[in-house]
């Protein structure tokens, strides 16, 4: 794997200087036009050997092109916020938006081949750490990113030799260290773990580029063109404005209208008086869990999901009522933001996981992707159809971070609908909730319960199952909700 | 101060289910106004002694309003990632963008009162952190924020009734705890250093309501009644686009066109050998300090400003390529994102103030507010006239939570500029760097020399001096720069 960087390959001055200045010009002119465009952000990941010259090629590219557009991230170790979270969520947090380059010196492959090395790890879980930087990276170029993961190789004679010799140099001497040596002396081990992740994590939308780091000059000249190569192939793809490759199957059609919304019992109804004993047991447990010493260590991700007028608001507030506002936050989901839309569809959602020891409350979620969007044809079917897999992915990376993930889709009837909407429009203080679009929507009823449906099937999972809530009568939907949140935290909590 | 609040206010039923679907309409009206306007955030702070019905009180607005344009904001104790930057960093972090309210349960009144009571703090310790709070106060408002304080209140003896009352109601059992009851036994003290406080912090922009608490119904209707009014208010005043009262005195006027810069010696030399000497010297130096154990304690925020061409970025470039990529970033400051225009023009500098152990560099800064949106009057004169002083108050928030604050400003002559520009042109890969508007901005060499002085003479602080740095000669400067900033670090370092 390592062969062609290991053949000593050097660049002499005369031909670097030749062709540095054209190269510069070169880059320069495809990041303003990447900028100007701004249609895909561009991801640089450096990794490779101590001493191969990561750093330096940091720097090179921050120097030969515009450090305007260009977000240089040096990842160490995490703090504890950082920590709180799914390991991915400081990656997010760091993702450039569309038109700029986003270079990362250390990335989501650094802690997964040390903890290997070092034998904190299993070859499984190592196996694991790599599907799941596949899938990101996959998700990452479906949305348009451009991903370019350079290794910077050296063989173990000449990683010695570079060592001593920044040693050496009173210029470069601190950007050696103890762990520098310490890394040298595990060559072999390293040699082997690294081949392995190159080979797993090579794949058609982000391969590694493997550049022997000994020689400044051919290192420097080898990254600076295959960068260039690589925004020009991309502009020129975006110009032509190619759809991507949809070979998606069918989604299994509806052909009988049985659908798994119509198989609830939208009649069961529950008394004012047991509803009032009810809420105030419910009530008091989750207060009661939220204020345990063992919540500490536990996330809670509710999201809330229902036709317009199911209630969605009623049964949020009969939650945050009986928790401290410390510890939740309620993200209402409207139209994003312009660094939003600069940005993969999950970013405005990860952005707001929360730490250890809070809840957070989605007003509609990341599902709108397969709900409206797909409805309303506002994205393409590759898009919504990818999405399926993408949630699911996310929403295991949050329950294997011991985050309580907790679905509700609060369904009632097309008549009570209409019911809903009719007084709605009658009494001043909740007009407000009544617009066109609630209308409109409405005429498309059959489109979205095949949507959902879909949705329930293909998201509902042992992580983070669905839970359908009845919902015409509200006193029945706002209890079921509160028991299947203190039941699904409290499963969480024995299992510590 | 707090007598009309324990008057033992109450309302009956009967008014306030007559009153309540009247307010409800016309706040959400009132919201809706806000929203679509976009004109001004709202701050809605929710204080007072514990069981006066805080947390309902934020539920209630919750419930009144529309949600989706309220970010509700418990602040608990602060993270560590808030622990490592100035305290008031998690606030701005949270600050609602305009046409939104934030409605804060624990402001930056909370710990001020809570450590004083304890006596952890001295009075005059207090007395500072109220300056401080009013003058963010002040900065808000001049922003054009609405800020509407809280303050519900009880008496000793309505404290005692209510939290039993609250204990012995299995519905709210849970609101109650221990320290609740340890702050209660100190009611006395609370009550000194809560008067003492409003009476501070009763500014005209931003005067506090306080309310009577131990009557829900009358609680509540006050509450609704004062945003409402104040909404309308404010939303009237903003249709009528009033101008600011500018006040403000004339700087000191330029009659004899001696300026700071002038005294400067720009034909100040650094020959080429005695520079790669100095380079490796203080490199070296500034690697070894950021490397040190004592720096992990510090904080180092670079300013980079200086006239077109002036070599800003070789400057910097300088810098970064001495230290360790995972600990510097670089900002560069161009026009602001639509999340940061719906923001006070600090808050997108704020959002990335760096923890501890790092190094933030900006390349240009908030000084844009008194250099190049004074002299292209991008904003009003009461805008860049009161960013003096919001300025300093800014770096005086770093520097007292360990920050070395670092500003350069890089002077090069008016006859160098054009050789640079020229010299630009012609050279393939620095053609980018010279446009129309640096054209633009040179005929105005005169106006900004003036913004320049005014700059130095007003913010040039001993927490945070500015650095004039003579940089006809690139070398001169790169190593006037490095020293100033390994100095700096080292005399920050002395300090621990």
């Amino acid at each position: 794997m390592f062969e062609s960087a290991e053949l000593g390959h050097k660049i002499d001055k005369a031909t670097y200087d030749k062709e540095v200045p054209q190269l510069r010009e070169a880059l320069l002119d495809a990041q303003f036009d990447l900028a100007e465009k701004a249609g895909f952000p561009v991801i640089i990941l450096v990794g490779g050997v101590d001493g191969a010259g990561r750093g330096e090629t940091v720097n090179l590219l921050n120097e030969w092109m515009d450090p305007r557009f260009i977000q240089t991230h040096g990842m160490g170790d995490p703090s504890d916020e950082e920590m709180e979270r799914p390991m991915m969520w400081r990656f997010w947090r760091a993702l450039p938006p569309k038109g700029k380059i986003g270079l990362f010196l250390g990335s989501w492959y650094t802690w997964p081949i040390l903890n290997r090395v070092m034998g904190l790890t299993k070859p499984a879980e190592l196996d694991q750490s790599l599907e799941r930087a596949k899938r990101l990276e996959k998700m990452l170029t479906d949305e348009g990113a451009l991903i370019i993961k350079f290794w910077l190789h050296l063989s173990k004679e000449m990683q010695e030799k570079r060592l001593k010799m920044l040693e050496g140099n009173p210029k470069t001497r601190w950007r050696v260290n103890k762990r520098d040596w310490e890394h040298y002396k595990r060559y072999d081990k390293f040699l082997t773990v690294n081949e392995s992740v190159i080979r797993h994590t090579s794949t058609a939308e982000a391969p590694w580029i493997i550049i022997e780091g000994s020689d400044a000059r051919f290192r420097s000249l080898t990254v600076g063109k295959v960068v260039l190569e690589a925004l020009r192939k991309r502009l020129t793809e975006t110009d032509k404005k190619k759809e991507p490759n949809v070979r998606a199957a069918p989604l299994l059609p509806s052909i009988d209208k049985l659908n798994i919304l119509e198989t609830l019992d939208l009649t069961q109804k529950l008394e004012k008086k047991k509803f009032d004993k009810e809420l105030e047991k419910y009530q008091g447990k989750l207060a009661q869990l939220t204020l345990d010493p063992r919540f500490k260590d536990i996330t809670v991700v509710a999201v809330f999901e229902g036709n317009d007028a199911a209630g969605k608001g009623g049964a949020i507030r009969r939650i945050t009522s009986a928790v401290d506002a410390r510890q939740y936050q309620v993200v209402p989901i409207a139209a994003p933001t312009e660094e939003e839309r600069a940005q993969p569809y999950l970013w405005r959602f990860w952005r707001h996981i929360p730490r250890k020891g809070r809840i957070t409350i989605f007003d509609r979620s990341w599902y709108g992707r397969v709900l409206v969007e797909r409805v309303e044809r506002y994205c393409s079917e590759f898009d919504w159809m990818r999405a399926y897999h993408e949630i699911n992915d996310f929403e295991a990376q949050l329950a294997r971070h011991q985050t309580v993930v907790v679905k509700f889709w609060l369904t009632i009837s097309k008549e009570e609908q209409l019911r809903r909407f009719k007084e709605r429009e009658k009494i001043g203080f909740k007009r407000f909730k009544i617009t066109d679009e609630d209308w409109r929507n409405r005429d498309k009823w059959d489109a979205y319960e095949q949507a959902i449906g879909d949705m329930v099937d293909r998201t509902s999972t042992e992580a983070a199952p669905w839970t359908l809530v009845e919902a015409n009568d509200k006193n029945f939907a706002r209890i079921k909700v509160l028991k299947t949140l203190c039941q699904r935290i409290e499963a969480a909590m024995k299992k510590k």
